[in-house]
C-alpha cells in the first residue's frame, strides 16, 4: 500500500511544511509508521512523486502542474529536499511508492498528468491482468497512448481521462470531475464483474484540474474495509514545536487549508475525519458531500 | 541509433574483453564512434543491457541467461565496470541504447528475455504508435502481460515469442528460432502496410536461445539502406597492444569466436563483412546462408 | 571537460529558454557538438545540475540557491524537462558533467552551493592528488567538512569558501567575490609548484553570491590554452524561428540578460565575444573588466 | 543502523539461497523486521552492496571479489534478483545501508574492496567529523587516496588497509587479519580519548581476503550494548518449506557452512548464537576464539 497526501491552500504554502519537515510527513511515515500497521508490506521505499500548481498565473509556464518523481525513497533525496525549501504552491500531490503492480521504474510513480489534471492512486485493481485489454480497448487512440509505465494505477488515470467529456478542455467544472470519477470506478466495477474477478479492488483515488481536488475512499466489497483515508482542514497548518511537530490550527471560522491523506499527518487525532468507506470527497468536508 | 553486439565463442570469453576494455566495444564507440556518424543523434547514453549464459550448465542455476541493465551510461558504470572482469560466457548480448522510443528506464533498455529466449533490437518501427494496438491483440494473453516497458522494441520481442510453436519449449532449433524471425518480420510489414504507413522500418533483431544466433538486418524499403551491422569470426579475439587494441585473429581454419556487431569493433576493416540488407544470418559466415 | 552556462537576467526567465528548448543549449550541445571537438570525450553524459535563485524574495524560502543534479543525462531527464518549464529565474547556472575525476554520483555534480554562495568549474586541476592534503590542512575544520563528493572541483570550491572574508555573510561585494577567486587561482598555482607540478591546470570558475558573477578562464601554463569561454549580452534571448533556434536581441542600448557560456549557444558568432586566456570576468562586458 | 551477513561455504553457494529468496534474508528483513526494533529508524533502504569471490580460480579473472551496488532499495532490485540467481560463490558478503553519515550515493555502499581484502561495517564511528583529519593524516598518500565516499565506514576500512603489514600482498594470514582489526578499534579508540569524544561508537567490522572472514561486534563501552551480531554454523542451508522459509541444517558433524550476520536470518533462534559484546571472531564458532 502506498501512502498520499492531497493539500489546497487559499494561500500558497512551502512544500517543505508538507513534505519533508513534518515527522509525520507521508515521507517520514515512510520509516517510522506508528499509525499505521501494514503487515504485509509496511515500507514504501519504491519512489515517490510530487506534484504541484503554481502559486501565480503566468501565461508563459502554462496550467499543467509541475511533477517531480524519483525511483530512490523520499525520505534520503537531496533533490527533494532542496526543491521543497524553494517552491510554494496552492495545490499540492505527494505520493510514496509501495510496489504492489510494476517495477521500479519513474514511468511508475505517481501522479501522472495529462493538461491540468492530475491524478493518483492508492490501492491496488484485482487481476488487473484480466481486465487490462478491455480497460485498454475502452480507450480512444489518443488516451490509449498517454500512459507510460506499466502499472494499474497509471491504466486507470488513462480510464478516468476517457471519462472527461473534453479532456483538452481548459476548465473543468467540479460536477465533471466528480462524474467522472464515478464512471471510472463503476466501469472497473463492471470490468470486474464481467471477467469474473471476486477479489476486492481497493479504489483510493484522487484527481484535480488545479482548482477542484476530488477524492474516493472505495472498496468493491461490501464486507471489506478501504484503505484508509482521512480529512482536515484550518486556518493555517504549522510547526508548533521544533522537530517537526505540526498541526491544524483552527485560529477562526475560515478554512484556508484543507488535506486529504492516507493517514493522519499529526498526531491530534481530533483535528483528522475518516472518510467513510465508499464515499467520495472534494476540498470541502467531507460531511457535506456524501453521496 | 543504438549499438548492439552478440558474440558466441567455443570456449567462454571474459565480457571485459568484449564490453569494457577494447576501444571500440560498443561502449566506447558510445562517445567515440569514428567509425560511424549518425547526423540526429550520435550519443547512445541512454542506458544499457548485458546478458550472458552461464559457461558451465548448472541445473540449480537454470538455462535462462543473466541480465544486467543500468540507466545510467555505461562508460562509466561501476557495476559493468567490476561484472566484466567477473564473468566468462560463450555467448553474449551486449545493447547501448539511444532513445527513439520510450522514456529512460530500465524496463526499457534491451536485451529482454522470456525463459531461454534472448531478444534485442537496432532500429525502429515507424509510426509504432499507428499499429501498437493490432500488435497487441495478435498475442496471446500469456504474451501480451510480457512487456513492462513501453519501447516499440520489446512489443517485437513479444511478437517474435508469438511466433514460436512453443515458447516454453526446453529447445528450439535454429529453423524454428530463423521462421520465427521471419514471421515477426513479415507480420510487421502486413500491419504497417495495413495502417498505411509508408516510412521505412529499421529491423535489425537479434535473438538467441542461448545455442543458436540469429540476427535480421534489414529495413522495409526497397531505396533505402538497413542500419548496420556485421560479422567477423575467427580463432581468438584478443588485446595486440595496449590501450585496449583488439582483433580477431585467425590463427587457424577453426572457426571458435563468431560476432555480430552494429559497427566493426576493431579497426581491421577487413576483419569485418557488412552483412547485406535484408539478409537474416546466424553464426555461420553470411555467405552461407542467405536467403 | 564540462560544459557550463551562467546567466543574469534583469527581469526573471524561463529555464527552459536556456536549458531545454535551445538547440544550442549546454545539454544539447551535450549530444551534437558542432561548434566544438573535443577529441578525447566529446559526450558530456555524467550527470548535470542546474541551480538558480527565487525570482522573488521571500524571507520562508530564504537566500540560498535551489539545485537539481542528476546521474542520469540531462538530454533524456523528465523531471529536468518539467521544471524547466515551470521555473523563473533571474540568475540561472547550469553544467553538464564529463567525468575527469570522481564517480557517478550526485554529490560529484556541480554546482555546490553553501548559504548563498554557489561555484561551478570547468576543467581540472592536474595532478590533484599530490596537492589533495596540502589544499585540505589550509581549510578551517567547518569548510573542510563542506564537501560530500570526491572530485577536484568541490574541493576547489571549499578552498574559494575559505578564501571569503566571512563565509556566513548576508551579502558579499562584487570586489569580495573577485579577490577571492584571484586568491584560489593563486593558492592553486603555489600549490602546484610546491608540488613540482608541471601540467598545467584549467581553472574555469564561475562563482555568484545570488547578485554577482564572477567568471575565470586561466590555464596555468604561458604556452597552452585555457578551456574556452564565451560572453553575450543582450536585451532578450529569445526563439526566433521553431525547433528551438534562438538568438540574443539588441533591441536597444539596454543590457538585460547576459550569458557565460563553455561555448557560443547560438549559431550567431558575432553575438559572442570569446573571453581572453587568463582573464576574470564579471557580468559586465569582458572588455570593462581586464586585470 | 545496517544490516549485514557474511557468509563462507566448502560448497559454493547461489546467491539467491543466501539474499533474495529467504524471508528472512538481510534484504527482506528490511522491510518486515520482526526479530528486531529499531526505534530510531526501522528501514534498510538506502542502498545496498553484495561482494563476493569466485568459485573457481580462474588467473584471468583475478582474485579480488566481484561487487554490486545500488543506491535502489534491495528488495525491488531486478538486477540483484537476476544476477542471484546465477551466482554461485564460497564467500559473500551482503549489507543493507540505513543512512548514519554520507549521502545516498553508491560509493557510500559498503562492501569495498582493495585488491583480496573486502569489508564492511555495521555501526558508527561517534563524532566522526571530530577525528576525520587526523585519521587520514594517519594514512600513506596511496591509503588516503583509496576511498571514494564520505562516509565514517570507508575512512575505517581505509585504517584497517593501513594497519596491515603489505596491503598489496597476495596472502594473509588469519593472524594478520585479526592484528590489524584489534589495531584498527585501538587506533579509533585513542583517537575519540584524544579527541575528548564521550558518546561510544559501534564498530562491526567484518573483513575478508577471500579465505578467512574476520569480524567484530564492538563498543567503546563498558555499559553500552554493542550492535547485534549472530554466528551460526552448519551442514547445509536450505529451504525446507515453500515461499523462502530456510533453515540451517545439521545433518552431521561437518561444519560447511558459516554465517555472521547482524540478526537471525532464520526463525531457529536455537540455530543462532549470539557473539558476546567486545569480541573478536572468524569463521570458527565464537566459542573456539574468545581474545
Amino acid at each position: 500500500m502506498c501512502r498520499l497526501v492531497a493539500v489546497k491552500s487559499t494561500t500558497p504554502i512551502q512544500l517543505a511544511h508538507l513534505l519533508t519537515r513534518p515527522r509525520h510527513s507521508i515521507i517520514n511515515q515512510a520509516f517510522d509508521s506508528r499509525l499505521r500497521l501494514d503487515l504485509r508490506r509496511p515500507i514504501n521505499g519504491d519512489g515517490f512523486g510530487v506534484g504541484w500548481y503554481d502559486s501565480v498565473e503566468d501565461e508563459e509556464l502554462g496550467s499543467q502542474p509541475c511533477i517531480f518523481k524519483s525511483i530512490t525513497p523520499a525520505w534520503n533525496n537531496a533533490n527533494l529536499t532542496r526543491i521543497a525549501e524553494k517552491i510554494k504552491s496552492p495545490l499540492v500531490f505527494g505520493h510514496v511508492r509501495a510496489t504492489t503492480a510494476g517495477s521500479l521504474s519513474q514511468d511508475n510513480c505517481h501522479p501522472w498528468s495529462f493538461g491540468k489534471i492530475m491524478f493518483m492512486h492508492n490501492g491496488g485493481i484485482a487481476e488487473f491482468e484480466k481486465i487490462k485489454r478491455t480497460l485498454q480497448a475502452s480507450l480512444t487512440d489518443e488516451i490509449f497512448l498517454v500512459p507510460q509505465g506499466n502499472t494499474d494505477s497509471e491504466w486507470a488515470f488513462a480510464l478516468y481521462l476517457s471519462k472527461l467529456p473534453d479532456v483538452h478542455a481548459s476548465n473543468f467544472s467540479p460536477e465533471i470531475l466528480r462524474k467522472a470519477m464515478l464512471e471510472t470506478i463503476a466501469h472497473l466495477n463492471k470490468m470486474a464483474r464481467d471477467a469474473g474477478i471476486r477479489e476486492p479492488s481497493l479504489l483510493n483515488f484522487i484527481v484535480t484540474d488545479g482548482s477542484t481536488i476530488v477524492a474516493s475512499r472505495y472498496v468493491s466489497s461490501r464486507t471489506d474495509e478501504a484503505a484508509s483515508l482521512y480529512f482536515s482542514s484550518g486556518t493555517t497548518f504549522n510547526e508548533y514545536a521544533p522537530g517537526g511537530h505540526y498541526r491544524m490550527s483552527k485560529s477562526d471560522k475560515r478554512e484556508n487549508i484543507i488535506m486529504i491523506a492516507s493517514e493522519p499527518l499529526t498526531f491530534e487525532k481530533a483535528d483528522w475525519m475518516e472518510i467513510k468507506t465508499n464515499t467520495l470527497v472534494d476540498e470541502h468536508p467531507p460531511d457535506s458531500n456524501y453521496r
